[in-house]
């Protein structure tokens, strides 16, 4: 997850102009010389400096070491980029594909998910290829949510959604994880959903659930039992249960992922959402998917013909061959542990420091808790974190003066809500052993300013 | 132009349903089980059979020539697939690119752009590298469309514009272009906007203008004059222009391709769309751009980070290289020559034939007035015909008689306008030399069908 910077001249003041019917001879007069965009912008907070432009690389010390950005700075596997030249040497791989995705990949898809989902997957209705699943989600909601449609979020909550819900007309509604009571050791197990809470978020406009497992920040992976009450919200009220796996490949210490889709009627109102550029360190190819039964997945390729028409062929083919060798070269496992001594890398290091942090069950973010950081009163602080929580000024400080950069959990909570997070700095440990172990080193040197 | 084949099951009845609020014990039996997609889905029509479902290739003879559809049967040039295999052996090429796009292909879309456009382009405010034309266009739109703005589209229009437009709160306002009177030879700079009808397409809610050229299907490159016609409607009613020039490097017979953009005031209004899959015989690789002022270039970035988050970045490495070679090679030039070649085979079949047709200026469609083609009366057609204009029929029986598809032409208009295309079949000659002489060849049968 990376962000872009954005700085908007001031002239955008983006508002639902009703514009009095004119004569053309005074049209001009009549309007603003410069043409506003539109308000869903604004609304969906698209116009304003975010986390990832504040924290951006360009504002950090040069030689900061990024933990802040959940890419990797290691390549995808050899025999998956060597399927994507085979596939730029053939010639109806350089051209459009079917907007449902190729054939061969949706292919893989069903023989991999099929199992993992407990059914026998229909490649032509209920699986469609997506331009990451950042454009797969946003197909969803362009095809479900009428104006005013309430979605469900979980906080923190990775913060694509709420522009994107905005954008189609609906409006998140927030329910908490709540983090571990305490301040000893916990994993991500410890974050939970109050389900009254969630229940008295549903509404009569309530179209959808977003769960997100292995979640982004805190590494959760739901409970058998915790999606089996969200699943119960969702079959009372017929809810659409949006399931984002894309870190379903990152599951540590023999946890059991639970696919929401597979319990007990759930399969009718779930869409599975997975990610190649998470499942094979490519998160630059932009192939995501979307499983699901017909009656999601068809309107969801209506919207999405529309949006991209299609994604990159030549990429679909490699992940295609990449899904097609994972059991035989027993890829993703290799994979997960080779991450998990990335994560214990981290957790060394925090052990060491004594702070404590939320071991995470899956994805690649580590959460440590800086509540007990001190901050020079008279440090001096940028503009732009005023106003910010706690966590964006300790990891503005941690940046500058350790050298490691994070993100503040804060941002990935509403305003009314963001106090909940902002104990939390969030730590990417998706980057080769020798740069974590030189951020572990460097983050010693936060130890003179625990209190 | 390719488009996927729809079926959806009868129950999809989209509506926008108010729902009564209820008490949670009754919750399930207020509302319907199957959850209706968005009524923005109906209302672009995106849940309807279209012409490229109804002329897919499986419901076609299987040795049918495919001239219906807009993508080669070439390869893109081996030194900018080389540049591709180059960078998926750069780690940081497989990763997250800047939702702005990579740098070097901004800096690429500067140096080659730059001069076409007389400016000095800001390569971080006034360019967007987007995953595929059609993407960066309906970013457009996310970006500045109101409820209820309208967008006023010239027909027959790329069919894409109807529902992108609908999906993000627009109504397309339809302009004809009319075809040249009379029966003769005649070549696509003859079909013509009338101004006055332009000018009276504008209302209060105006908010844009498209303008594609050179034109697909008609393959008009607009001349100054008609470019400085529209353009006096945008500075009149300030409006944006989008002019959509994905194929603006396949302008044949020395005609001048003029950028709208380049008119005295326009810069401020327009955006600029090209593609790479059109410039490099990559359709597959959906990496496309948009060049315009600041003003609705960031705007436009803000809603494409959320649509998409960024584009696929090894291809975009790849398109970098192409366009930073392109004048050294000469190679626009030795391509379009490529294509005046294969137009010429389809020409010369059509002064064979004795049928009217429009030789185009630019793009890679050329359409052919069928009117005289005689069609027994008791032809059995599929009964995805029934309700369809004479073209629909006639393509049709082209394809199954003489086994070469094509497109219908009143498919690009509105319901209301589609009697100005329907003598017209679309013919796409970005197919190699050889395919275009088989079809040639096949083609001469039409003979025994022209009364």
């Amino acid at each position: 997850m990376h962000r872009s910077f954005f700085s908007l001249p001031t002239f955008y003041r983006p508002s639902r102009r009703i514009l009095p019917r004119m004569s053309s001879s005074v049209a001009n007069k009549d309007r603003s010389k410069i043409i506003a965009p539109a308000s869903r912008l604004a609304e969906g907070r698209a116009l304003t400096p975010d986390v990832w432009s504040i924290y951006n690389v360009a504002n950090l010390p040069a030689d900061c070491i990024n933990l802040g950005q959940g890419y990797m700075n290691f390549p995808p596997p050899k025999w998956v980029t060597e399927a994507a030249e085979q596939a730029l040497n053939n010639v109806m791989a350089n051209h459009y594909s079917h907007p449902k995705g190729r054939l061969r990949l949706r292919e893989a898809i069903k023989t991999y998910y099929g199992p993992q989902l407990q059914r026998d997957l229909n490649a032509e209705t209920e699986i469609l290829v997506t331009s990451g699943a950042n454009e797969g989600q946003y197909s969803v909601w362009t095809a479900f949510l009428e104006h005013n449609d309430e979605v469900i979020l979980f906080e923190p909550f990775f913060d694509q959604y709420l522009p994107s819900v905005v954008f189609n007309g609906g409006k998140p509604v927030y329910v908490p994880l709540h983090p571990p009571k305490g301040s000893g050791k916990s994993t991500s197990n410890d974050w939970t959903i109050d389900n009254d809470e969630l229940r008295r978020a549903v509404t009569p406009r309530t179209k959808m659930i977003v769960v997100n497992t292995p979640h982004n920040p805190v590494g959760k992976v739901f409970t058998r039992k915790e999606l089996e009450a969200i699943a119960a919200v969702a079959e009372q009220f017929n809810l659409i249960v949006m399931s984002d796996e894309v870190y379903d490949q990152l599951v540590f210490d023999g946890k059991e992922h639970v696919r929401i889709a597979t319990l007990p009627g759930m399969w009718d109102r779930t869409v599975t959402v997975g990610s190649a550029g998470k499942a094979f360190a490519a998160t630059g190819w932009r192939v995501g998917w979307l499983i699901g039964p017909q009656s999601l997945i068809q309107p969801t390729l209506a919207a999405s013909t529309r949006i991209v028409f299609c994604s990159n062929s030549p990429l679909q083919e490699a992940v295609a061959a990449g899904l097609e060798q994972v059991v035989q070269r027993n890829f993703f496992q290799i994979q997960r542990d080779e991450y998990a001594e990335r994560r214990q890398i981290l957790i060394d290091c925090f052990d060491q420091l004594g702070l404590p942090y939320t071991n995470p069950e899956g994805g690649y973010f580590i959460l440590l808790d800086v509540s007990r950081v001190q901050i020079p009163d008279d440090y001096p602080f940028p503009e732009s974190l005023q106003g910010r929580g706690f966590d964006f000024k300790a990891g503005w400080f941690l940046a500058l003066e350790v050298g490691v950069s994070s993100i503040p959990v804060s941002e990935f909570y509403c305003p009314e809500h963001s106090k909940i997070g902002e104990n939390f700095l969030r730590f990417a440990f998706c980057k080769d052993a020798d740069t974590l172990r030189r951020a572990a080193e460097r983050l010693q040197n936060v130890k003179r300013y625990i209190k």
